[in-house]
């Protein structure tokens, strides 16, 4: 059976070492908290704002702020610097975090569509951090689908057993 | 609702601030790479030869010196170190890579106590290191608890989802 990170890997064309090329270099230090927090705000006001209907729905239930909150934290945590999501969060757990999102290749592709564009439009990031970070987001968008995957995989096993019982009685 | 940040802090008894003290130093420069090797390993062989055969059992199905690996590169990778886990294995992803486990209290409570013994048998590390890496571990063990309970109630939503279809046809 294929792991999570081969399954990343294979449908994001991205491998490990190349994911994780975000930890070569300090990031965190190299751009400083603003640059996340522009970042994070750039893209959630392209998600908030997507003309596709489906993707945009997908965070009808949070609120933009938190949403952009959440998002930078994790990076600053993540990306070298202080561990701002869990000291007010816990664990970023980002498979567990994500089951109540249908974190489907389509909506993976849409999210990195949207990221890419506050890259892209970012002028606070040199392109080799570009590079780097959208290498690490496109490879967790996927590595976040084969979690989605997991998700059913579980459910139709439980669902399959609460099945069985009523017949056996 | 409670958070499961919030959750853990309460079933464990220990705060976020407390938890997460384990950034305040770099714990994997301190300790070397071998000191957490030597700690994974003094712990599973505690685990593995448990006289308390329904804790034993959880790890059955896994090879003893795959679950050191991944415990120690886990630790030196979220304590300060390089990503060894997350080149090799993707996002730590807790929650969601222990679902096939079932983490109650009584287990969270039954791994605390062999890995405060292997921390109290160990030379390698000082009072100040082992007090922080107790109070994360028991943090984060609650924390899967709180994680282990999301589990139970989606099943049990998508189950009864599974069962309502039948009846409506």
């Amino acid at each position: 059976m294929q792991s999570l990170q081969e399954k990343a890997s294979e449908w994001s064309g991205v491998n490990p070492n190349d994911a994780f090329a975000i930890d070569e270099t300090n990031l965190y230090q190299k751009l400083g908290l603003q640059t996340f927090i522009n970042l994070s705000t750039n893209f959630y006001n392209r998600v908030y704002d997507d003309e596709e209907e489906w993707f945009r729905s997908i965070f009808a239930n949070s609120k933009k702020e938190d949403a952009i909150q959440n998002q930078y934290e994790f990076f600053v945590q993540r990306m070298g610097g202080p561990p701002l999501y869990s000291q007010r969060r816990g664990h970023p757990a980002l498979i567990a975090r994500h089951r109540p999102f249908p974190v489907t290749r389509q909506a993976a592709e849409r999210w990195l569509h949207h990221m890419q564009q506050a890259l892209e439009s970012s002028t606070d990031i040199d392109s080799d951090s570009k590079t780097k970070m959208l290498n690490f987001f496109r490879h967790t968008a996927f590595f976040l689908v084969a979690g989605d995957e997991l998700k059913n995989q579980k459910q139709s096993i439980a669902c399959k057993h609460a099945a069985s019982k009523p017949a056996a009685v």
